[in-house]
């Protein structure tokens, strides 16, 4: 196996040979193939793609460059959900333990917030004293308590550590917008935490990093297969990101938020995503088939998964009670309005363009090493399809002195409005699996 | 400038400005841009092109990235000629000292072989005591002299290091088949010579980089481009490849051809092509307009071109006997005949084939550091077009006995046949400029 030789293949259009991907990433892993022929290699891949059976031996050979996670000796289902990233999307919040609480175990490896996108880390760190940083042991004993069913931790170094050098280079040499290598990228990571089964969350739209529905389905469609031949039972569904998720984004906030959904309160697009990929988990569970958005409901209506987070978040070192008192969260020292500038329909939302003023304020980070303040952020006022008059609050801006006039550049970019009433998209528009 | 952004921009198919093409290369030649970010480029620029402004910012910003030699005090014109490489492709040896003869200077910087093709240093090297490592200082001076006006020197580690980096690192990232990157290759190392006129033979065929005339072609046209945005009056001959050129594979056989052209003698399509070339460097020099290959002809046939020879290799160190005895050239001890397996017409010569045949025996190298033994090689009896009998030689091995079985492998898939007569391409296919 010549790496020369392999790009050249990739480079011309033939499949490669799924050994020599193989023995090429294991190659990359050992830091024998170096950086300047992966790069030439991924730019290869940007133009040529990888067929699924390259794909599935890429993948495979990223994952087992680290640790992967056996849960096998654990009962029942191993069940986890993964979000492409979008701006108020704290579904995994008020999921998991959700989930977990229905029965299902729920091993769920979650990353931080960059540019527009928040991180379920982030989010969770914003409980006073919550530890994401769990060890390996640590998590698994989580998962395996049968009081708890569920793991919240972060990427460790040990888990797909190929992946995360392929992903820095792929950074710095513009080829993070290919569809097999993202979608390589995230199943890597996931099939590393020894689940059974795994339901994406591909977000659509002005907020998603897939703009375009032809490309979420195509980045769907391909990691479907590779959990397919993986041997995970893997269903993605395609979700509106043309507006933020919910009223909130932000982290603290965001965790207000989803203590509503788990208190049975809380705004309806929130509430509707997390009882359908919770269906969509139980399903792939073997639990409640057909009846698993009944079953989700009630647990939830019934309190069972707010219990469960209030358990999980001790376990990990939390306060519980800010769930019966979220005042207890960080709070922003100021609130300002920021008005819309005539009356009309909201027509659209530059969904992306809501995260970066958020991340202006401290919400989120511009760089890797940039700090977050939990407490700041934004409350979205009116949505897609709203009717608002002139100097009517588009939205609150939870702020600590830092940012604001990016912020408010930001959103002044951020809505669109028209004269007509305009109806929303679906928040579900597909599903593949 | 970020290095990534341009890149994402050359790989969406977008033109870069040329200031930021000559901050990213000069960034490159620093040691700032890595070799990561590099290999990703030439990947994107395989497959998206350099438009003309991209491509002369390129060329421009490599030269500029080591010495460019000023020879603007010398009086008269100053012109080289560069051959993309071939196979028996001794030109370079009986035109220098011709067009040099003639009145022009020649600042000739040449190369070694690799693979399938020789190079002229190598050739040069096969007369007794000549040194092809001039010093700048001296090949200038060469270069200044009126009885020489000619230098033949080998490429410093000064003229264009940042394209010699960037050459190596192609060689191993499957990015050397580009055309842009391959045009502005030849030209920065040339332009770097202070040269007013360029004349380039794009070779076409089996023994030649491009196989198609349509790719010589646009090589040709894209380093046409690159020599007029530069201010220095470049021409393009494609000039057929799909024979060895002469009789002659290997490097002192090669250099008794040249010897036999300076004579007068000699092949047929050797002494017509160093006449068309010489013709064209006039012209380029401003000598002889209309009549340049008159000029050419006469002061060949009038042995001042091999006067000039002898004074050059007097100059740099070698036996100028060897013009008048060439058998005081390297001889190798065994000459065996490879016979044709069957009557008929030669159709076609895998001509790549016969240039590897005589790297095996020792007259080229497989890898840089390969030592060449100048005596070995070939002596082709037929080509195409050529009427053969069964057993008839269709070539002599001049070997040492290393490699034989090797080279007659090499020269069993070397020859087609045909019943009927075959006419061969024509030398010169086309004229670019």
């Amino acid at each position: 196996m010549r790496a020369a030789e392999l790009i050249a293949r990739k480079r011309n259009g033939d499949a490669l040979d799924p050994d020599d991907i193989r023995a090429l990433i294991a190659g990359y892993a050992r830091g024998e193939v170096p950086d300047y022929q992966m790069s030439a290699l991924a730019m290869a891949v940007y133009f040529r793609g990888l067929e699924p059976a390259e794909l599935s031996a890429w993948t495979d050979a990223m994952l087992r460059s680290g640790d992967v996670l056996d849960l096998s000796h654990l009962s029942g289902a191993k069940v986890d959900k993964h979000s492409t990233g979008g701006v108020g999307d704290k579904i995994s919040l008020p999921l998991a333990p959700l989930v977990a609480a229905c029965g299902l175990r729920v091993p769920m490896v979650s990353g931080r917030g960059l540019g527009h996108t928040g991180g379920t880390l982030d989010k969770l760190e914003s409980i006073p004293g919550f530890r994401t940083d769990l060890s390996v042991e640590r998590f698994v004993a989580q998962v395996a308590d049968d009081d708890l069913r569920l793991g919240l931790a972060g990427q460790t170094e040990e888990i797909a550590p190929a992946d995360k050098r392929l992903y820095a280079l792929r950074d710095v040499t513009a080829t993070v917008e290919s569809i097999p290598l993202i979608a390589s990228s995230i199943m890597s990571k996931k099939l590393a935490e020894g689940i059974d089964g795994l339901v994406l969350d591909v977000k659509v739209g002005s907020g998603a990093f897939m703009k375009t529905e032809a490309d979420a389905r195509r980045l769907a469609e391909t990691m479907v297969e590779i959990g397919r031949r993986a041997g995970c039972a893997t269903v993605a569904l395609l979700t509106d990101m043309s507006r933020p998720l919910g009223r909130m984004v932000g982290n603290a906030l965001e965790v207000r938020e989803s203590i509503d959904i788990l208190r049975g309160e809380g705004p309806a697009d929130v509430r509707a995503l997390t009882l359908r990929l919770a269906a969509e988990m139980l399903m792939l569970g073997g639990l409640a088939r057909g009846v698993a958005e009944d079953l989700a409901r009630s647990t939830l209506d019934g309190g069972a998964a707010l219990k469960r987070f209030a358990r999980v978040i001790e376990a990990q070192g939390g306060d519980p009670a800010v769930l019966e008192d979220p005042d207890r969260l960080a709070k922003a020292p100021h609130v300002v309005d920021f008005v819309a500038p005539r009356a009309g329909h909201v027509a659209g939302m530059h969904t992306a363009r809501v995260g970066l003023a958020a991340m202006c304020l401290g919400a989120g980070r511009a760089r890797t090493d940039d700090v977050i303040d939990p407490a700041v952020g934004l409350e979205i006022c009116a949505t897609v399809g709203d009717r608002v008059e002139k100097g009517q609050p588009l939205a609150r801006i939870h702020h600590a002195g830092r940012g604001l006039d990016d912020c408010r550049a930001h959103l002044a970019a951020a809505w669109t409005f028209a004269d007509a009433p305009v109806a929303p998209r679906p928040l579900v528009i597909d599903r593949v699996g």
